[in-house]
């Protein structure tokens, strides 16, 4: 090693030890001829001293980010010098030793914490970046995150195991990325979008008790926070039902806020049905660190003569003194509605008289309006926000209003927890048609979600109705994991086959080896994935998933550092057999190699 | 849980307690009206007694690999029925209530370990190949492994960073895999051939010690022992040199073998230099648990008039006892030397009274004759091998020779284990036109490995003989992990590049991104990558990486479980963009998205 000691971890204990430090020039201040630099290296930082003559000389050419090995004398700080602030900040290092290990161009930005840079610049030069304390420490902080959960699930057992990454497209909604096979030229593997199946066979193999922190890829139209290749932890487990990997799941979310976030989250984590989410706040993800519940208040305007209220469903929100707003603030809300797809966002205030004013209150009743504040918990000064139309819509907006009533509010204690788990999700959900027809029912989940004990028999009845043992668990209004147990039973999976449709052919088409597979005994089984990403990303208290990966892309796929994508040559494209026409169709092998024997 | 017990972990002292076991029939008997079936978990299994009446006909539809659920009470086995190779081989339990979780069609294959089975069909059926012991233990074993290397990393204070994979070609000697980039049509993202860039980005970055059990991706002539995608542990240090990295290297390969094969490795593990393995064994990787050493005949044949022996390298092994081998086998041996793309295998034979036999003794002199069983070794009844040509391609075949001799002689103790780094690899290698001549040279490893401190200063007088501070870690004759030294001084790295007669407008193309970073403080650093399906191959005793990946692919990089890869659809592939037109030149990107403002 060319050190002898960690910069950061010198105390005034090491004073008349001599040491040798190496790392990053991070200040540089002349001091009448003393020289004194900040040396930092992974640890931290401590003072280093070039006295005046030739150590001062010697130091005159270091500039920023310079890298440098410096021996000396560790001496504790003359009184009144002392930099409480620091960790090293009793002592400095007395250089008598300097050499210049590399040179450091101006730098594209100060890696100064508190300058705010532009996020492409930042991305380009992530190298750079990342030696700043904050991204360094997320890095390190995620490092830490996926010890604690390998332990948490070492003690119980676990195994880890790697599935394939050039596979077979997984039918689970999202564009597979596709790659050429130059061996086999016309043919494609896919990249995952989970190892959702390979979790399953590993089941059926006997495993049962499964884990990865897994890549994980989707080719979606990215949203500033969704990246091409993004990272789950994924478990699944064998004679286990919803509460035992609950459990599980719990263990694991408890060990790593306690460990990185100092909270003790409160077991059991409360767990919520999904119609309650839906109904309470409008979304199936609540963040729950604060009230401001909807109101149904469909039976309320059951006879209402307003219009726009006669609808499958109304509801409201109340925004706390929010009648004070002015006018073109309520445009705002407007406008802000219309962003998320609706017609806008109906209100009513409620003077400090308890008198409701705004456009919609001339057209309720006199009824209507005497229970209104009451009924949805309004106080003199609040403004009310409705919604009405096709309940899951219009609960959404209400929910999406919810959270951005808390935030101009300031209702969110931005230092709380708040953890649910949301469970007895639904089965199905209809497809419609471009004429808006009913035209069957798909899966919510995948179709490998197994309906609950209630409606494994019967689901037939009312699909609409019917729920399954699939469960998220939401920590502040972020899903920060799901899962499901599985159909195990053939006679069940038929049923659920049968009912979305899928004759034999697309299933085998779909799910095959799967189905093979679960010839064989497959075991009950379940399991979860935890959004990795997401999950270090609250650890670290970051506003972007991008904090929390080292080398991220921006919103479309594009990495500034590396420059990636980018063109191919047309000797890459003919060697990849990109323009090969595909084998003949299925059932036959033309290219299938012969299998090496074992040896 | 749907048990209370795991069937394997029951013992004696179990006995009168009323148990739930869960897991798969191994096997059913029939004694008379009694059923007993062997119940298997991951744990291991148990025996399970079904008594006349109820609950034997209960169990009479019992199968092989139905999954049951088994209530009773644990007994002691009747004295003199004990199976003491079987860790419950002391106790039974007696069913007292039986559920059948699921059944099991009849199996293509028994799962019986003793049976030969055709490797493509264990892997269509992997699921059933994983239930029996040995597959389920190797995989079992291989998250072992990374639980061992990842402590030994934590307790180094290393920090695990996951690095990009949909990212650009990295030049790395092998194809890459490509994948369209649908949100930028025309341009295509590379799977790694290895983290190599992105692990020096973050010694820059100032991570200082980084590790990664890291997919990679390599799209080469599979042979019958590669996978398109591999796993290596990666690992890449700050301010060290290269016995800090052979040091941690060994830290990690003594804890594995340690804890997995109970062998203490003794340390520090021998080092030789790549001259030396090539001169005594033939090649870089020598397999060490045997001796038969190449004689290097060079000098002694200096002066001969027999045609094949005038040669720039004469040399020759001895195979002991192989002087009575019959005619037809010295034949096989040209055989073997032919396939193997040499022209055939001189061989003397050493007659009991020393004289010498074969069709090479009467072109040898007197002389030649006289001392040549002394000079190699050889004793009477021994055969010895020559090899004549170019040094490399003679040792090379000589180097092949040993180890073949040694399997068929019996040298090689199956239990032993023999480690060694090669160290001081050659940096450049020339590169030869069609015509054979000189035009220029090429970097052995890749250009960012340090020259050792001999050389860095004057590698350009003898590219040839200029030594790298680059070793890799041999294994019983497997290369089990490799690594370098990074250049990190500008002026060398432009004096490498320089020599290889890369101009600077290829040197930005291939490595642009991390030539910028350079700029700014780069610190000395260097790492090593393991191979982590070979050393768990070893480990687990296997004898193809097959046996320790869990869903892997066959020799043409195709998977007989999901019958991956496979063609895409015509939408599929319009969809990906697989045929736009790539952007405009490079410097331009029009398709470039803007970057999401951090919120």
């Amino acid at each position: 090693m060319m050190r002898t000691h960690s910069a950061g971890t010198l105390r005034a204990e090491n004073a008349g030890q001599t040491v040798t430090l190496a790392g990053w020039v991070a200040r540089r201040r002349d001091h009448g001829g003393v020289i004194f630099i900040d040396l930092r290296d992974a640890s931290g930082s401590a003072q280093v001293v070039f006295r005046e003559g030739e150590m001062a000389e010697a130091a005159h050419r270091l500039r920023s980010e310079f890298v440098v090995q410096v021996t000396g004398e560790v001496t504790r700080r003359p009184a009144g010098n002392e930099n409480p602030d620091l960790a090293t900040g009793e002592i400095e290092v007395l250089a008598t030793e300097l050499t210049v290990l590399s040179e450091s161009a101006p730098l594209p930005f100060p890696l100064d914490e508190h300058t705010e840079i532009g996020e492409e610049i930042r991305l380009r030069h992530r190298y750079l970046d990342l030696r700043r304390s904050g991204p360094a420490k997320a890095l390190r902080m995620r490092s830490e995150a996926n010890r604690i959960a390998r332990n948490v699930l070492h003690d119980r057992d676990f195994v880890e195991v790697e599935t394939p990454t050039l596979t077979r497209s997984t039918p689970e909604g999202a564009r597979d990325f596709l790659v050429p096979a130059r061996l086999r030229p016309g043919s494609w593997y896919a990249l995952p979008q989970s190892p959702q199946l390979f979790k399953q066979l590993l089941m059926v193999a006997g495993t049962e008790r499964y884990y990865q922190i897994a890549r994980c890829y989707r080719d979606e139209d990215f949203r500033a926070d969704r990246q091409p290749e993004f990272t789950q932890l994924d478990i699944e487990m064998s004679f286990v039902n919803q509460d035992d990997v609950i459990a599980l799941g719990e263990d694991i979310i408890a060990a790593l806020w306690k460990e990185l976030a100092g909270h003790d989250i409160p077991r059991p984590i409360p767990r919520m049905t999904y119609a309650e989410a839906m109904s309470r706040f409008g979304t199936d993800k609540p963040d729950l660190r604060f009230g401001l519940e909807l109101t149904d208040l469909t039976q309320y305007f059951a006879d209402t003569s307003f219009r726009v209220f006669q609808a499958p469903y109304v509801g409201a929100v109340v925004m706390p003194g929010g009648a004070d707003q002015p006018r073109r603030q309520f445009d705002a809300w407007q406008e802000w509605a219309k962003q998320r797809g609706a017609r806008g966002l109906a209100y009513v205030t409620v003077g400090q008289d308890g008198e409701l004013g705004g456009p919609v209150a001339k057209n309720l009743s006199d009824a209507e309006r005497d229970g209104l504040a009451k009924t949805v918990g309004a106080a003199p000064g609040d403004a009310i926000f409705f919604a009405a139309g096709h309940p899951s819509e219009a609960r959404a907006l209400l929910g999406a209003a919810r959270v951005e009533i808390a935030h101009r509010v300031g209702l969110i204690d931005e230092n709380a927890w708040a953890f649910v788990w949301v469970i007895d999700a639904p089965m199905f959900e209809r497809v419609r048609d471009d004429k808006g027809n009913d035209v069957g029912w798909t899966a919510v989940h995948h179709p490998f979600t197994s309906p609950n004990e209630e409606w494994i028999d019967r689901f037939e009845e009312a699909p609409d109705q019917a729920l399954a043992y699939a469960y998220d668990i939401v920590a502040n209004g972020n899903e920060i994991g799901g899962g499901s147990i599985r159909i195990h039973r053939s006679d069940v999976q038929r049923r659920v086959f049968d009912l979305l449709g899928m004759d034999e052919a697309e299933q085998r088409e779909k799910f095959g080896f799967l189905l093979d597979a679960f010839q064989y005994g497959p075991p009950p089984h379940g399991g979860i994935a935890f959004g990795w990403d997401r999950i270090t990303m609250l650890l670290a208290g970051a506003d972007s998933l991008r904090e929390v990966i080292a080398f991220p892309k921006t919103g479309g796929g594009f990495d500034p550092l590396t420059q990636a994508p980018a063109p191919i040559t047309p000797e890459q494209r003919k060697e990849a057999g990109v323009d090969a026409k595909p084998p003949a169709g299925p059932g036959e092998s033309p290219a299938a190699p012969a299998v090496a024997k074992p040896h």
